[in-house]
């Protein structure tokens, strides 16, 4: 695997480029080109066939800029930040952690911000750039920072959102009303994040502009304990690599089966051990090898506060292992959150099988003391102890008061009324869904399936894509630039595009060259019509990855194709209506 | 058409609502509910049929945030702005020229500020809130603007892009490169933009954040009298609402063929011409009613600057004729801008069909010279004079001198060169190409297909949503909750989903009810288990616009269905296998 050539690929093929390149680039931004457009929508469409028609999410589409509220209750005007020291000559800002770990060759990610300092000033450690002064660190919050509207005084503080999460947060008690699902159920959303990283670096793996695909799945903490479709994954191995396999000198990957897992409590419950599963098929269908996956459990000090277990899922690359989708226990954190900030009641009410008894203490209003101090205005008073039950009974308990307006005067209510216990039937009961949150990186995906797609044999360089997902399915060449060949090639291009079949027309130089050239951006296939295609109506159908070639009637190319790109049927024995194979019997 | 209908339907059933409802909205952001999703993915994928698949545009993804400098070239830094005044007293801000249009009735739009504070000052114009004495106008910059990155000074100025297209010329190299295409050919994208309204208002129309789709049709200015395809569409009818019956006091829209529109110079030239017939199909295949649908082409004062003719596409909504669509003729503007700022070459090469022999002056070394002065210097000067050779032409012409550093000296090399008229082989020429700019809004066109697809009649309220933008193919109800019912419609949604359709489940209420809930958000078909289901295997298919209802073999059903989504075939007449019908012949 080799970043460089990767990225060489990208550029000059069109799959991604460094945005506005005229301009001489800016860093952590990237343009994906037309081949980058067509594969980041077969990695989307895959995820959404998933979490959207197999497992029946409700698809939303939230804003990327939201008020400094949102941010406030997620934590992230606090938290989402990092260490930085700037030079006291080139002005340039460095990630604190980073400068010291390049000194010192020690991860000190985490640590408190005097300690830091301290190491910084200990080990004398300076600009990196200039060799200038290092001032004492600062936080850095990483979200972009705007303003809605105008007033004379400025705008509202807003922010480009550093997740699609907290969109799904906010609209979680409209989903309820309109769509009225029971627990568990899933919002997901697909879109752009923002991450004002200091230093973007490692192409796409680290950038400030990217598309997540997220599901936030609600659930009743309670019954974290079985997932309604457990069932049907436990016997799906998985390669973990759980806490204390990383703090042992030689720790291991452990291949185990979901079940087992979560039984012997390596992963906290069957909703994580679901979900890793559901990762599992989804890179394998995208093309990940199973060798190149790894579930990572996080360790205490990577894990957010709140999250109770934590699974990133890694990617072997050139880099190194790559996080591309975490697998967070959020327990009741977020509409926790919501709630406290809003004042919004964000609980689900979960009616009992039979409605319960229970003896309650309330205030019962004094009707004729009422009746006689307040006469017309009774009805006010009747309604304020019925608002404020539960505060008049604590008021009264600590011999406090509690005034109430009736009519024009404030009046303390608690004189009217007396704590009584009495029995109440209680129908069910509200509670604060807990969340677990599978969180994809889309840039971050294809980069790997990009790198695990390069192939380097025999002087040739292809990306082995899955032909499902490649962005162009099928080439179609002319031998020769004449004798009517061309002709009859852009009439196999336009019927292969009538049905539906992604098609590059390609008429320039050697065949070899043209097919080199497919071959580089992942064309599965390619069709090249020559002399015996004037005599017997037939095509040659090349394999990219094989490059197995067979003779094909021009009138069975729609068919044979739309076989093959179902990943069915098998160019090498003849495939299609033509010859026998599995996709067709 | 009553927006307040539609909106409430929008809110309740789940198409859209305002984002961040539990913190009291915020103006100008709209959620899209999982209803709405689905329907902006039809309305988009329609899009990209045409302009991706069909024209063969090359769809990129540029970043939403872009730096400064991008917006300097664009002219948006300098001039996308609105004037503002505040109150003295209540500190808001109102957009000028509509206060004082209200206080008027007269537009008052584009009038330059001195002559808006005049009005302001001669008319006693308060503020409209709490009666305050209004400030003197202020430009207020409608990009959000953020920063890139941090140094001890601050980071870089960057704006969230407020229209997708600068993305596209900013690419242009890259896509000239990688794609090597050849003039015309279009650069498409599909993505967010941002303008920060001072007084977002009507519903969808006119918000902060919004979704575009746009293409930059890239020609050869020389040839705007030629579109390659135009003929194929000449005799297409548009409904023009031309520059001067717009001007006339019974200005009447015309119905006219697109090639007549632009043989008398109605339409500027038959790339417009030709898309806007392009909008006239997309339209009516997203169901806009043919006369809901006109182009109004912009009055002189309307349009940019540099634009050569701008049509806009209208639809008829309860707002009045809203834009949904521009096209605007602009001309090289963009690249030449972009050329300007970023001091990059924008042009393309046009070979000539035979290499043309010019005359041109050259500034020619005297060799002998250069060698006496340079010894081995020499083969740079040499080099300086090829480089800037135009350059010391004009000196030379104009009696100046031109310096060169050569070694290590400064030297005037006016006195080694000789201006000679000499025969020089052209191949070609470098040319800035011209733009013309189909742009829609998404949010737009999904408001407007929600208006004209409400429909009341018979105490009932449904959406006459295109079958295949229906977010939601098909409703399967058991017609009671008992004798094996529920089990067999549940299978039959098991069996629609494995088919690829859309299916809601309702159980709950009388058939009436569940037929009137999928009624209010589109769903076109609907299956009724019933008694006679299990006797004889067929269902009841009813229609939900004619509310006709057929009975169909269970079995068929994924069939049949599929026939009528794709909008062939007539429930009415027993559609599919089981009957007669256009679909199945």
């Amino acid at each position: 695997m080799d970043a460089d050539k990767i990225m060489d690929i990208c550029v000059r093929r069109g799959f991604l480029w460094r945005s506005c390149e005229i301009y001489g680039g800016v860093g952590g931004f990237y343009d994906l080109g037309p081949l980058g457009v067509a594969l980041e929508r077969g990695i989307k469409d895959l995820w959404r066939e998933l979490f959207v028609v197999q497992e029946g999410g409700y698809e939303i589409d939230t804003p990327t800029i939201m008020p400094e509220v949102v941010f406030v209750a997620s934590g992230h005007v606090a938290k989402f930040h990092d260490p930085l020291t700037d030079c006291a000559s080139c002005k340039k800002s460095f990630r604190a952690d980073h400068i010291i770990e390049e000194a010192m060759g020690r991860n000190v990610e985490g640590l408190p911000t005097e300690e830091l300092d301290a190491l910084i000033a200990d080990e004398g450690i300076v600009c990196p750039e200039c060799g200038g002064a290092l001032a004492p660190i600062r936080y850095f919050n990483l979200m972009f920072r705007t303003s809605i509207g105008s007033t004379s005084t400025g705008g509202a503080t807003a922010y480009a959102r550093p997740e699609t999460a907290q969109g799904m947060f906010v609209a979680f008690n409209r989903i309820m009303r309109t769509m009225r699902p029971r627990l568990p159920f899933s919002i997901i959303q697909i879109g752009k994040a923002y991450r004002n990283e200091i230093s973007p670096r490692q192409g796409l793996l680290r950038v400030r502009e990217f598309t997540q695909m997220e599901a936030e799945v609600f659930l009743d903490g309670r019954n974290i304990g079985t997932h309604p479709r457990f069932d049907t994954v436990r016997d799906e191995t998985l390669r973990l690599f759980p806490r204390e396999e990383q703090l042992k000198q030689d720790g291991v990957i452990v291949e185990m089966p979901a079940g087992e897992a979560v039984d012997k409590g390596i992963i906290d419950n069957p909703y994580l051990g679901y979900y890793l599963t559901l990762s599992k098929f989804y890179l394998l269908a995208i093309g990940i090898p199973w060798e190149a996956i790894r579930f990572r459990q996080q360790l205490p000090d990577e894990k957010a506060h709140y999250s109770r277990d934590t699974w990133d899922v890694e990617i072997e690359t050139s880099y190194g292992w790559v996080e591309i989708a975490g697998h967070a226990y959020r327990t009741d954190y977020d509409l926790t959150s919501h709630t406290r900030v809003s004042g919004k009641d964000l609980t689900v009410f979960l009616p009992y099988d039979e409605p319960k008894v229970e003896i309650v203490r309330k205030a019962v209003p004094d009707k004729g003391a009422l009746g006689k101090q307040f006469k017309s205005a009774a009805k006010e008073a009747l309604e304020f102890i019925k608002e404020r039950n539960a505060d008049l009974v604590k008021v009264k308990d600590d011999g406090k008061s509690l005034e109430a307006k009736i009519g024009d005067e404030m009046v303390d209510m608690v004189p009217f009324i007396e704590v009584r216990e009495v029995e109440e039937k209680v129908a069910g009961e509200h509670i604060v869904p807990h969340v677990v949150e599978p969180s994809y990186g889309v840039g971050r995906i294809l980069w790997c399936v990009l790198e695990h797609a390069l192939k380097e044999e025999d002087d040739r360089t292809y990306l082995a894509l899955a032909p499902h997902l490649a962005p162009i399915s099928c080439g179609v060449f002319p031998l020769v630039n004449r004798d009517g060949l061309p002709e009859l090639a852009k009439a196999i291009e336009k019927a292969l595009r009538d049905a539906g079949i992604d098609v590059i027309y390609d008429a320039g130089g050697s065949i070899g060259r043209r097919y080199a050239r497919c071959d580089e951006i992942g064309v599965p296939f390619g069709v090249t019509v020559d002399a015996q295609t004037l005599d017997d109506g037939t095509v040659t159908l090349r394999e990219r990855d094989s490059k197995k070639q067979e003779r094909v009637p021009v009138d069975d190319l729609p068919l044979v194709l739309g076989v093959l790109l179902a990943g069915e049927g098998d160019v090498e024995a003849g495939c299609g209506p033509c010859g026998p194979c599995a996709g067709c019997e």
